[in-house]
């Protein structure tokens, strides 16, 4: 007892004075490929690096071989360990030797084997006269054996109190939203978060942990430029010449979205979109802007991505996991993708994110290409390279391979001379080599002085405690919740094949139009026999009959809500050349989304200004509920266009401060202030949805209010939740010119069958009421809910 | 009388028969260069093509030569007239025998000359047995002249009844919005509006001509290209070698934007830029469509425009002008202008107008540069010119002139093969060309088949009465209303000089950004002395002292707007952090917009998804009115920022439809909000503003509402129109947590100082009660308001 209140007295005066306490590292899969190849060379260089500043080590090689067994593998891959190139021969044997004598190895299997590894490290600290600053477990460790060895850890082999924990773990980090948050909940149950380093291992690659440092040193240049009203485009592009033979296993499951572009890519973005903290050195700040750029993140749709597979992969996964003959993987093995990052200073950016296997080159880089705003009154004959303008303005970071063959940062010399940072250096490539449209000689290039491995500099930054380089949990889920709904929504679509190599040729270009992606060349006849193509939208027209004795345009979605958007805009055009303005009532829910999409994008000529926006019916929540049908109005359709502030009514369900109170008569007000706008109570059109119970508004059988009579907006019960509503009247939408019914989606077959059949029951089926006095009545219906 | 009434049966029957009546065309100033040059060809050219179709025609030359000299000098230029290239010369012989024999000399000086023409015109179409169409007057005198000539054609020279009468006019039309205005109503008390042709003779160019034709043939491929979704710029480019040399009395009074921007640029910017009409072949649609690009045209501002002056210019005006030896001319030989189409198709996509005399080389063009949305998978080294999408894509009308030497239509390869238009053919260029960026062969390539003087296209134009070829009077006002508050605010700016040819470098290079022009080199130094130059704001720092015991910040007025918006977007982030939400409210008036639009355009982490606006007062007038202040913060923040709709909180000045009654308890309401919404009303800042006579807010000297105790909102009465006011009152301003104070402008000067004085009475200057309780009061006044 006296010896421990010594050796804790001690402690304080070790540390009082300012000395470095002792540090183990334990490398948990010490035997596995990757450690082979860079994890016991990444402690060396850490070693190297920083037991000369006072610092202590042991290093631990742990894994379930034999002990006799795995010391003789630790053994060899110590002494395959390579020095820096200035060290000499001689010194290089020294030091191994020092690294050696540091490092032993352990079987850790069970309970027992951790706890006496703890008592193992706290009798060399304890030998050493020392006092313990920290442990590091690094996990290089299949997925599965994760919660076991953390359990052993956190019951087991936890350093002391004033020591540190640091766990190192190695993708994959789930494999969507949801299994990502049940690992993160079962790490959580045995770590901290700053406890956890989870390894995105291009974040210590040289080129890419130079963004932020980059955007800091240059934050005078680049302040003025790093916007949506410079920047053109941003891509980040990962291609490779190998394919997945041999690794089918894995990238079956997983696929080129999940292998790169939901990690990688992603925590590029991030870097380049972030809002740059005023200290950058700051963890806490690096995290905390990162996760605002996931928040800023637009949702992916489906024609947010391009999907290609080689032609050889399906036959590489029959023969590797033995499948039927004709089995076809549906598996991307490339995938371009459209993300944008909805905030002030990127909307309108394009980020495009690349990546493939089977691919024509290796490379990797991120571009910032800035728009052109110069006009140059001289011929371009006489454009000089250094000085004009016109030529084209971009930043890259070259990340590695390609034609550079490394990590370079390159920047337009007609755009601003950078700092030079630390460690890296100017440097000329390859004479006539052209790189993004010019010759390199436009461009400064910077490369650093000494190539590290990635490996190398996150151990680094582990030891000290670097946050910022890792992947928090927050952001991890957030990725995850950004990509899951895409993989969700791809996960039954046919890929592109490619040859693979240099022959795929124009085959996977693609283009981004109107936030969607698509192929630029439309797809040559397939390589080998597809698994079937459903029809396809425009293979139909849009038809005309007739529904009810009204006319009825039918058609697939997409054709269906265009015309509807010609409708709403002929319809608004004529109104506003009538009367000088236009009185648009919409309906809420989510059918009417993607015609709020289609009519924010494409109709120029949309009279916004002179067009007034009433709502069919809202949900008695505030209007700054998510469920509020005025919501999804504001930002599907109001952020896009130009409509005043003063021609925008939703309703007043929350008048002073309450949801719906009669006495407020909100109901009234708004049947106030239609009569005194919009000339006869008539609005020009009326946007109506149709329920599967046959609802419409929300107006609701076997309800009485609003069927008929007086007043003409009013308070109704949903059979569903929110349940109290406000509504305009059948009798009020019987005086539009115009009413428009959108029926859409295969879960209104059955309904839109029975109503073509009723009679006028609108207490049975409200929208059986719904009959223009002097107006006209025109279904829209797609396919799906059309052909039942 | 018998032979009279007999000539109009005949008349009848003649037009009954449909045969084609006689036409008079009158060449006023048939001696003149223009005359000699391209007018007479154009009437040859007429005759040829026209007279085979049964057209009957008579042309008079006239000026105010005796008549047997004048007759000699057209003689002259009758003999010098050419055949189209296809007709042999003794054809060519007989066809100009012909064309002599219609063409007579007349002398008009007097009314009587004109009363003798139009006897001369009757007795000609009476001999012949014919019925009168329609008669030409072609002007191609001096405006000076135009008044008398108008008087005498109205009054003596006007056909009968049932024939038209076409006079033609030629530029300047005016020198700024109000001569143009004194102009056209003089002309519109002798000629109605579809009597008039105003020439701009780069309508007749071939390449301008085609530009609606190509647009219409094209409809389908273009319509999806033709936006700002798909538009980088558009480049609309005149440049000359010549100089003005032998012309200054001319050039001296126009400049460069008088003499083609404000007519020939700006003409062909609406061809570009307007909605294509669904029949283009409609005069008074394309009219239309022509002036509803003006409407969206924005206001240019002193920065929307750079400008030059070749280096002899101003030596050339003291020679020709006899000016004395240290005259220097601010007169602009060169400009650049950035014009924004501001209607949903066209936002944001610059519109770049350029023209230039004795630069490196003489060429016209139009350029429509399309974005590039394409990302290309293989590495560039593959790109095949043919097929690349990421290769640029453009559409180019080529005027004249330049590498091509004539007109063309150029579209790339990449894009869409166009339709050929009738009369032009494909052509391939000189071999090794490059033009804009690329070979000429990656391009599509259509000439006319037959190259075609302007004036010859016009006045076949004008003989067809298509008066879309012809700048109408309300386009021509809409023109000046658009160039003049530039010209006029550009009168005192000295031109960056050049040296004229090739050697003006990167000297005229400019950029834009942010709405601004700027030449992209700084200036170097002065070929020759400037006329002195005043000091910019950047040479001045912001200054920080007190001003009535709070902290001031004085600056010139940029520098202070930008610090301002730089504390605003501070006290947001703060307020954001502290409690989720930032209260702002907001001042109308002049000096905000300013602050307004930087806001707007830079403040790109301004948490405006969580902002609250609302207003420190109001007039008493419809939300829409231009008077409302609250229109004044749509305009310049609202359309450009994302604030949601349920967080603009404008005065409720027009409840039930009537302004400020003290029944609807307008101002209660809003202080009922106020209280509900803003925690302890306590606004996180107000921005106030300071009148000349003391006032702030709408709180006025002399009347008590709103300088003590409750309400805390009230309505006011101004001294001055709209008198009748909303405003929150001073205990509520009081209760901010921040007051910030913007006074700007020499106006200011006197009460600045005064202010500084006075102690605490707001009765006297309610400025002076503006004491927040626990908030801080901050000014920011400009070096003008404060240095006396």
């Amino acid at each position: 007892m006296l010896l421990v209140a010594v050796c804790m007295a001690l402690l304080g005066c070790l540390r009082a004075q300012g000395l470095q306490g002792h540090v183990s590292v334990v490398l948990l899969g010490a035997t596995g490929d990757l450690a082979k190849k860079y994890l016991w060379q990444g402690l060396f260089q850490l070693y190297l690096e920083e037991a000369g500043k006072g610092h202590n080590f042991s290093f631990h090689g742990a894994a379930l071989t034999a002990t006799e067994q795995g010391q003789e593998v630790v053994a060899k891959i110590l002494e395959a360990l390579s020095c820096p190139k200035d060290v000499t021969p001689d010194r290089c044997t020294e030091l191994k030797g020092q690294f050696q004598r540091l490092s032993q190895y352990h079987q850790l299997k069970t309970t027992e084997d951790y706890a006496a590894l703890n008592k193992d490290i706290e009798a060399l600290v304890q030998r050493q006269g020392l006092w313990e600053a920290g442990r590091i477990f690094y996990f290089s460790v299949p997925p599965f054996a994760y919660a076991d060895i953390a359990r052993s850890i956190n019951g087991s082999c936890r350093p002391g109190p004033g020591a540190w924990l640091r766990v190192v773990l190695e993708k994959p980090f789930g494999h969507n939203h949801q299994s990502a948050q049940q690992l993160a909940a079962d790490l959580g149950s045995f770590f901290h978060e700053e406890e956890m380093y989870r390894v995105d291992h291009y974040l210590g690659k040289q080129a890419v942990a130079q963004i932020l440092p980059f955007r800091d040193q240059n934050r005078k240049a680049l302040d003025g430029l790093w916007s949506r009203h410079h920047v053109e485009r941003v891509e980040i592009v990962l291609k490779e010449t190998v394919d997945a033979e041999g690794r089918t296993s894995f990238y079956e499951e997983y696929g080129v979205i999940r292998d790169v572009l939901q990690n990688h890519l992603t925590e590029i973005l991030t870097l380049v979109a972030m809002e740059l903290p005023f200290d950058v050195g700051s963890s806490e700040a690096v995290l905390r802007h990162k996760l605002q750029v996931f928040q800023a993140l637009r949702g992916l749709r489906r024609g947010s991505a391009v999907l290609g597979q080689y032609q050889a992969y399906s036959e590489q996964v029959r023969r590797e996991l033995h499948k039927p003959a004709g089995f076809l993987s549906l598996t991307p093995t490339f995938a371009g993708v459209l993300v944008h990052v909805d905030n002030l200073r990127w909307e309108g950016v394009p980020f495009l994110l690349m990546s493939g296997k089977a691919l024509d080159e290796r490379a990797g880089y991120v571009r910032v290409l800035l728009r052109n705003r110069a006009c140059c009154v001289q011929s371009e004959a006489r454009w000089a390279a250094e000085q004009s303008a016109c030529l084209p303005r971009q930043v890259v970071f070259h990340i590695g391979h390609g034609a550079l063959g490394g990590p370079a940062v390159l920047v337009s010399r007609n755009l601003f001379r950078p700092a030079l940072p630390r460690g890296w250096e100017e440097a000329a490539g390859p004479p006539g080599l052209r790189l993004f449209g010019r010759p390199l000689s436009d461009f400064h290039v910077y490369r650093p002085e000494r190539e590290q491995d990635a490996y190398s500099v996150l151990i680094s930054r582990i030891f000290h405690g670097r946050k910022d380089s890792f992947i928090a949990t927050e952001s991890l889920l957030a990725s995850w919740a950004f990509w899951t709904p895409l993989l969700d929504s791809l996960a039954r679509e046919a890929p592109r094949l490619y040859p693979g190599g240099a022959d795929h040729g124009h085959l996977l270009d693609f283009e981004f139009s109107g936030g969607q992606l698509s192929f630029s060349v439309q797809q040559a006849e397939q390589l080998v026999p597809g698994p079937g193509s459903a029809p396809t939208p425009s293979d139909f027209q849009v038809l005309k009959a007739t529904y009810r004795d009204g006319p009825l345009v039918t058609a697939w979605a997409e054709e269906l809500i265009a015309k509807l958007a010609g409708d709403v805009e002929a319809a608004a055009v004529r109104a506003v050349r009538r009367s000088g303005q236009f009185h648009l009532a919409l309906s809420g829910g989510s059918s009417p989304v993607a015609l709020f999409q289609q009519l924010a994008m494409g109709h120029y000529a949309f009279p916004w200004a002179r067009t007034h926006l009433w709502l069919v019916d809202e949900r008695c929540v505030p209007l700054w509920d998510p469920e509020s049908n005025f919501q999804g109005l504001q930002t599907h359709l109001l952020q896009h266009v130009r409509v005043p502030h003063y021609n925008v009514h939703p309703m007043p369900v929350h008048r002073h401060r309450r949801l719906c109170a009669e006495e407020d008569r909100g109901a009234e007000a708004y049947a106030e202030d239609i009569a005194a706008l919009v000339a006869n109570s008539s609005f020009d059109l009326v946007l109506l949805g149709m329920g599967a119970d046959g609802h419409t508004a929300s107006l609701f059988p076997q309800s009485p209010a609003g069927l008929e009579g007086e007043p003409l907006v009013v308070l109704t019960e949903s059979p569903s939740g929110p349940r109290r509503r406000m509504s305009l009247s059948l009798p009020l939408i019987n005086r539009a010119r115009r009413v428009a019914v959108l029926v859409m989606g295969r879960l209104k077959r059955e309904i839109a069958l029975l109503v073509s059949r009723v009679g006028h029951e609108p207490r049975k089926w409200p929208i059986s009421g719904v009959r223009p006095a002097s107006g006209q009545l025109v279904w829209y219906m797609d396919y799906e809910a059309f052909l039942g």
